[in-house]
């Protein structure tokens, strides 16, 4: 019989349908927190974020489906057994992180953070001129569920779209050009936004530094919400303060959490929001995990392929 | 030989435009602040908005073209002669307008207000849930060229969308349902989103009144940048602060502008800008104000219809 072990915050409904994919299993429900080693030990199928220092290649471990869709430091070594499959929760992030890309877009496009800031001195003034999405040019980084969710809705917004993912075949209908990686200081002056959805790795860490910081145009908008890594923070800075680019928002940040006295947090066109995009924050990112893990215990248990299959060699998904 | 009267700010580019539509009319380029009463009163044309004190119903006047899409103030008595045909320039705010919306939509769903207030604080601080646009429910109350765009826009990005106009006849194709004013009290308990693109007149004075506000969701976002008189101001206030609404924004206020010492500024859940969302800000915007105006200057010279022509007892578009 499969011991099933369940970390993720269920209810009641959600267990009925966890459940119902695997009539003859054993459920053991409880927490990243409150989980004991004994039930890590005895656990076939696991579901859910533990830390990883809780997991030591767990041998009767066969799959684990992550609530997150970074799965990098489950990839470093003694985490999980070779012979552990590992999933990801790709496709439950997009909406929420996306329309987050959106808001903070617009917010720094249409100064609503500067109007923000005079609301709350009561004072009545015109910040000036805006830009706009339709007839501008954006720049997706990473075409995960994330940046395509990102591109999807630019362009429809009227946006010309411009995606970058480590092999560029595929080309989705929402993009007008798909690239490489090794284009990018070719296209970072023709976008109008610039957005990074990027997992953490050697190829990724600092790929926004000064040199390509220059290459936006000063009018661009630069989003971050992968790793705070991808960008540099002191070329940032320092391109901030010196009046390059219309605008930055990040969700992430290096180092993370921000502390209080860092310059970052007063930087001029700065939009700060700590790591909020994704979690639980929005309802139906939850009720997404939930309905991967359902589908993807289904498929297990009939011996068919699953879904977000983690690569442990790159730590992204296979393809 | 016609005489043009041009009073909004063309560059050399827009004049050779308008020229090349009226080779042998004779040009006069001012603006509302220097133009002369000799030039009004010679004026067959007029282009842009003249303040209204300086109108004495021209004689001479044939038709105004207005730079506003609001023109109430225009069809009051002794401004305009009976016989001056007066148009508008819908079509032209209708960008800037709706991504100005959608900015505000997103901010107070996202809570970007909240994070801004925290990040001048340096504060590192989860605000919570957050809602999203993707299966939402969208009313649209005024269905010009703003409303529709809005419209358009929350359709694309998966809300459903129910629009409001004075004849609920020819529903657009990015609305799910089309209704009249007199169903709105039916409608309101429906919405998660409820816009505001009214113009000035009795029937929209007050039109959210306490009764009306209190028939929205507790959770719902609402939006004015018609008039700051289709919405309550002491009614928002008290609804506001007993937790009643997830957001309010609104780009127009009662009293407009709104004096420092208003209460409004420092209610909860709310984002006051001070009409800036259309104006010229986006260049854009007035890049189309010029096409309408040539496109109708060509049709008045040839005797065909007009766009955009008001009807002075209504105050809107004739349709």
């Amino acid at each position: 019989m499969e011991h099933i072990l369940v970390v993720i915050p269920v209810q009641d409904r959600h267990k009925t349908y966890l459940e119902s994919k695997a009539p003859n299993a054993h459920f053991i429900y409880s927490s990243p927190e409150e989980v004991s080693d004994e039930q890590l030990a005895q656990a076939n199928i696991l579901i859910g974020n533990v830390p990883t220092k809780r997991l030591h290649a767990p041998s009767n471990l066969r799959w684990m489906q992550l609530n997150s869709a970074g799965s990098d430091v489950y990839c470093q070594p003694n985490v999980l057994d070779s012979k552990t499959i590992l999933t990801n929760a790709t496709g439950a992030y997009g909406l929420a992180i996306s329309e987050y890309m959106l808001g903070v877009s617009l917010s720094l496009q249409n100064k609503l953070f500067l109007y923000r800031d005079n609301q709350r001195e009561h004072l009545w003034r015109d910040e000036g001129n805006v830009s706009s999405i339709e007839g501008s040019t954006t720049l997706v980084v990473g075409l995960g569920d994330i940046g395509g969710s990102y591109a999807r809705k630019m362009k429809a917004l009227g946006s010309y779209t411009i995606g970058i993912r480590r092999t560029a075949t595929d080309k989705p209908d929402y993009l007008d050009e798909l690239y490489a990686l090794s284009d990018l200081d070719e296209l970072l002056p023709r976008a109008d936004f610039v957005a990074l959805s990027l997992p953490n790795s050697s190829e990724t860490y600092h790929l926004m530094d000064e040199r390509r910081l220059l290459l936006m145009k000063s009018s661009a908008i630069l989003i971050n919400v992968g790793r705070g890594t991808a960008i540099d923070t002191d070329a940032l800075l320092h391109v901030l303060n010196k009046g390059h680019l219309a605008g930055c928002a990040v969700d992430v940040t290096d180092p993370e959490p921000l502390p209080p006295t860092h310059p970052l947090w007063d930087a001029p066109r700065m939009i700060i929001t700590p790591h909020i995009s994704g979690f639980y924050h929005l309802p139906e990112t939850f009720e997404r995990i939930v309905r991967i893990a359902g589908e993807n215990l289904e498929a297990f248990l009939a011996g068919k392929p699953l879904r977000n299959v983690v690569d442990f060699s790159t730590g992204y998904r296979k393809r």
